[in-house]
């Protein structure tokens, strides 16, 4: 398939699975593989001005027919989430290079910089500056956890950090914009079929919700005498799962948090805590929010500590070109649509330009994590039916 | 008072005040600069088996008074936990000096390792190794977050892993120890005192709780499908502050909590949770520990999560010497005495030598945090105290 070429790149002996996170070591050798592997079909590389790469079969041009994903993870993620939607597309040229196609509109497959946000925290942020979904400044200052800027990173990545922001030269070249990604549910699971297409994505949004109390020794500080943002910061996090259940169809997760200064026999000074919330609509996920800062706003007073709450990203809900979406299905035999809950660059784009994704079978539906995974068979399919919707699109 | 001749090393730009841990660059050079003051004074300066300094005054020998604390800190500490007592025993040499006085006992200044526990987790390993209150074994695999062995660092830092472990000889010569401290609470502001001795130290252990559950995709799995240890653990935190609550002067403090892997978008796989209970006896700490462990099991059971819970150091009360403790603030005028929630190296050798402690006072009260201070002059009465204490001990 080729995933098995970059395996070993970028594995997380501490986490299990892998960590690949934008401009960071294992991130630039996953791109110089890339840059090799187009080059070896004849497909021409540029890096745009937001850190994502495009390879080019034929001469760059408008109405172009464009696929990709990316090669970022999340801090122990798994092997499929982002590549296989690389190695299939330069698997997919391979088929069409061998039978002969010759495309009739620029076809490219394109490699988006940190889709997951797992170095800055803003995910999609290469289709996103891209789109102008972004301000280039906040991007500029967007920090990772050891206070590297976006800017230094892309810096020293051979990026002009002046130079990210909306890029309508390369925005109006795409005709059509496909994704090809393993499936992060057991939606084909259910419905017995190894590739479907995408109908919708959640709206969906990250919150950091930051606890002030008096940090202290936790020996000598008496239990009423403390201002301790570790407990109202735990309440948020059963507040969360409190809100998301009230919605049908929301998702609220707290899986990152940060205590400072993090010491064992220290109590906390502050404390911070991410939200990912998704539900069906706008509507929907603005009122899990809201209720989860409505309670952690109550926590936060009973013990005397302050609250602040920063949107660090939000995405409304995206339903994706029904015409693309029914014409691709079509020419797959009638595979099934179906939504997902997980964000894609696909989403960003699918706001300015007819956008559409496959999704490829996953047996137990777990991503984000070292078991994920897709079966070979089920991924050659995905191969074959990413082959049969580029020949049609750029046929 | 000597303070301000580090006042630059370690500091920690992200979470403020100090982070110095043992072996690390900013304890090292601590280090360093602790033996060109001793020598500069025209002690001699040794590292024993385990780490600790010691620089005497005349021959080292049987039946030493012994004074001294330690130079790391917890993770963003304040400048004056453990320095304090070691540039006061600098101080008070230089004042029994400049007296002309020449100890008739052998007298010495001990910096010990790792007091805080802040880089491999057990506090006192230092003085818990040399007194064999601690398995070497289990010390050599101690490791710090990025999984680094305490054999390694320490061979790193040219200390023969092989070697550590009880040491008579060290602990043979000690006659009596004399810790100076900051006081790590209000005791001495409510008393109106500069200085005062302590009469015990509470019961304490460190506990590292790890929820186990399913790692998944934050967006694409339902709520009702998840295994979140995140959930349990929060339970957790909750647990500590009722378990501590129901129990008189007991303490219960969560400060570090890391979940794996600690993506925004990621449900955990794992979320490890360190407790750090503190009682005035055993029994009361066992108490407030096992109440603690029943909620957390019952919340992990709630949400289909294994719990594993790892005993990680623990001390029980300390009392110090009562004659002792007389003695010295007789000598010192008649000062009070006090018990702390804090524990100290001086806890751990009071279990085999007569051992007393001096505190300073402290206006706030804070400690373990940037704001810990203690007033110039406050430090200053801190240095004749304890002038005129080992003066008493050793002439």
């Amino acid at each position: 398939m080729g995933l098995d070429a970059i395996e070993g790149v970028g594995r997380d002996p501490k986490r299990g699975g892998y960590s690949r996170h934008v401009f960071d070591p294992a991130e630039r050798e996953l791109r110089e593989w890339f840059v090799e592997q187009a080059q070896h079909r004849g497909l021409a590389v540029r890096c745009d001005r937001n850190g994502n790469l495009w390879a080019w079969w034929g001469e760059p041009g408008r109405d172009a027919v464009v696929t990709g994903s990316h090669l970022d993870s999340v801090p122990g993620g798994g092997a499929f989430d982002g590549p296989l939607g690389v190695v299939s597309a330069l698997a997919a040229v391979d088929a069409l290079q061998a039978g002969g196609f010759t495309p009739s509109k620029p076809l490219a497959i394109v490699v988006f910089a940190e889709e997951e946000g797992g170095r800055f925290g803003v995910p999609c942020l290469g289709s996103r500056l891209l789109s102008g979904a972004i301000d280039p400044d906040v991007a500029r200052r967007l920090h990772d956890p050891a206070g590297i800027t976006f800017a230094e990173a892309a810096a020293e990545a051979g990026l002009d950090p002046a130079g990210i922001g909306r890029d309508d030269d390369a925005l109006s070249a795409i005709g059509t914009f496909v994704e090809l990604h393993v499936e992060q549910g057991r939606g084909l699971v259910d419905l017995g079929a190894p590739v479907g297409v995408a109908s919708s994505i959640l709206a969906h949004g990250r919150w950091r919700f930051t606890f002030t109390g008096e940090g202290n020794h936790a020996g000598a500080t008496l239990l009423g005498d403390r201002r301790d943002p570790m407990v109202p910061a735990a309440e948020m996090v059963l507040a969360t799962r409190i809100a998301g259940s009230e919605v049908d169809g929301a998702r609220a997760t707290v899986g990152r948090i940060v205590p400072n200064p993090g010491g064992t026999n220290v109590i906390a000074s502050t404390v911070d805590v991410w939200l990912d919330a998704r539900a069906d609509d706008d509507h929907d996920t603005r009122r899990v929010v809201a209720r989860i800062r409505e309670m952690a706003t109550e926590a936060a007073a009973r013990e005397n500590c302050e609250l602040t709450v920063v949107e660090e990203s939000y995405g409304d809900t995206v339903v994706f070109d029904s015409g693309l979406r029914d014409t691709l299905s079509a020419a797959l035999g009638g595979v099934p649509a179906l939504p997902t809950g997980a964000g894609h660059d696909a989403g960003i784009l699918a706001a300015h330009v007819p956008t559409a994704m496959l999704f490829v079978r996953n047996p137990t539906g777990v991503s984000h994590a070292p078991e994920e995974f897709a079966q070979e068979s089920d991924c050659q399919a995905g191969v074959a039916a990413l082959a049969t919707v580029l020949g049609r699109l750029a046929g």
